[in-house]
């Protein structure tokens, strides 16, 4: 049995996330698989570290999967870069163990939200940022960040259906900062629920925008009462920036 | 009389060009225009430094209009970031002396044409730079470009209806070098005939394949025998840069 490791790049803008689903819905799983079945000969199933909603981009996703067939690593990322749309790349492709598991072995995941901080929209980045006019005060959104980090139970700040599995989550870091001329901010954690780094990155947005004072978020995580959608930064700023295993 | 002086950004990828055409064909020329006669209850003209081509994009193209209504600068900028579409950016708006033309007074323009040089594509950059595979030599890209520098007739590199209007042009600088993983070639001249930048860009293309020797460029000027327009760079990596007055 052969196990491959690939490194992706996407847009996430015209798909409905990672995670294939039923009914042929247009996901990058379900791209990638399609692509792969056909050269392997036989449906495959891959495996991604992180199941990116719908129209989250990423730099840096890391999928597996395996097959009994040979065929040289350069030669798969040679036959997905032909026949993948050019929205999504795949950047590498090697050989590993047996038992490398692409979601199980993945020990940190890095997020990165972008926001564009100015009257005029940008042209270029309109689709990879978000367009917020009126101004923040990234102290205020350092401050509120520091808030998130830690091991919390992250139910406040979740759209996950499941009720059954754990909300508790440890993030290791969240940094706030300006970079070419984009605010950043960028998540580190263990991993986290469904809509959770959008819920952060749009809770840290109402503190810059002093519509809510940053000492609340304590109150809010211990409520477990989650918050407005309206409060969930749009999918477009966000990009899945890497996957430490 | 105002005269108002616009610094403008867009994504040119869904247009057919700056220049306003007939039959309500999708041009920015002709966006902004019908944005402007709203706010001013008139028809106007705009008039840009640079005719880009369908496709090409633009980091600071200059246009100026005039009107007899009195806006402050803020009010246009905000009207027209407020009506155009989100391709399209009114990064500044000035009040400029009546004598201020925007084509007639540009005394120099520069573009940037970016090639991404990989096997994997790019996702986030495939409308806004070329996709090559096969290695480009830059040493004999920048070799290539020196040629062009000085006053040349360029009927060989344009595709320029009017066979009455003079091809000749002054380049004042070819530069190529790499910067964020892009090959990049950035042409600064006094002005450029239609399709120029784009027939050169892929003249110093074919240098770094190996297809065209860089020494063979000066017999190509002097034969005025137009390059085939396979020679011609994607209109999408293209990009008007900055314009000098």
């Amino acid at each position: 049995m052969n196990n491959y490791r690939l490194l992706i790049q996407y847009d996430g803008s015209r798909y409905k996330g990672w995670q294939r689903l039923g009914n042929g819905e247009n996901t990058i799983q379900g791209k990638i698989e399609s692509v792969l079945s056909e050269m392997l000969g036989k449906e495959v199933e891959i495996i991604g570290s992180s199941r990116t909603d719908a129209g989250v981009h990423a730099f840096a996703q890391v999928a597996n999967f395996k097959t009994e067939k040979d065929f040289a690593p350069a030669e798969v990322k040679a036959y997905l870069n032909r026949y993948l749309p050019e929205d999504i790349s795949v950047v590498e492709v090697t050989s590993v163990p047996d038992r490398f598991h692409a979601r199980y072995n993945a020990k940190a995941k890095t997020y990165l939200y972008k926001i564009w901080n100015e009257e005029h929209p940008h042209p270029f980045m309109r689709k990879y940022s978000m367009h917020l006019t009126e101004k923040l005060d990234v102290a205020k959104m350092k401050e509120a960040g520091q808030y998130f980090v830690g091991t919390h139970d992250f139910t406040a700040f979740s759209n996950a259906k499941s009720k059954k599995k754990s909300s508790v989550r440890e993030i290791y870091s969240v940094e706030v900062f300006e970079e070419d001329d984009f605010i950043q901010i960028r998540v580190r954690g263990e991993g986290f629920l469904y809509n959770m780094v959008r819920k952060l990155a749009g809770t840290l947005i109402e503190a810059g925008l002093g519509a809510i004072a940053p000492s609340s978020i304590p109150g809010i995580l211990e409520s477990k009462e989650r918050v407005q959608t309206g409060r969930m930064a749009e999918a477009g700023g966000l990009h899945l920036e890497n996957i430490e295993f």
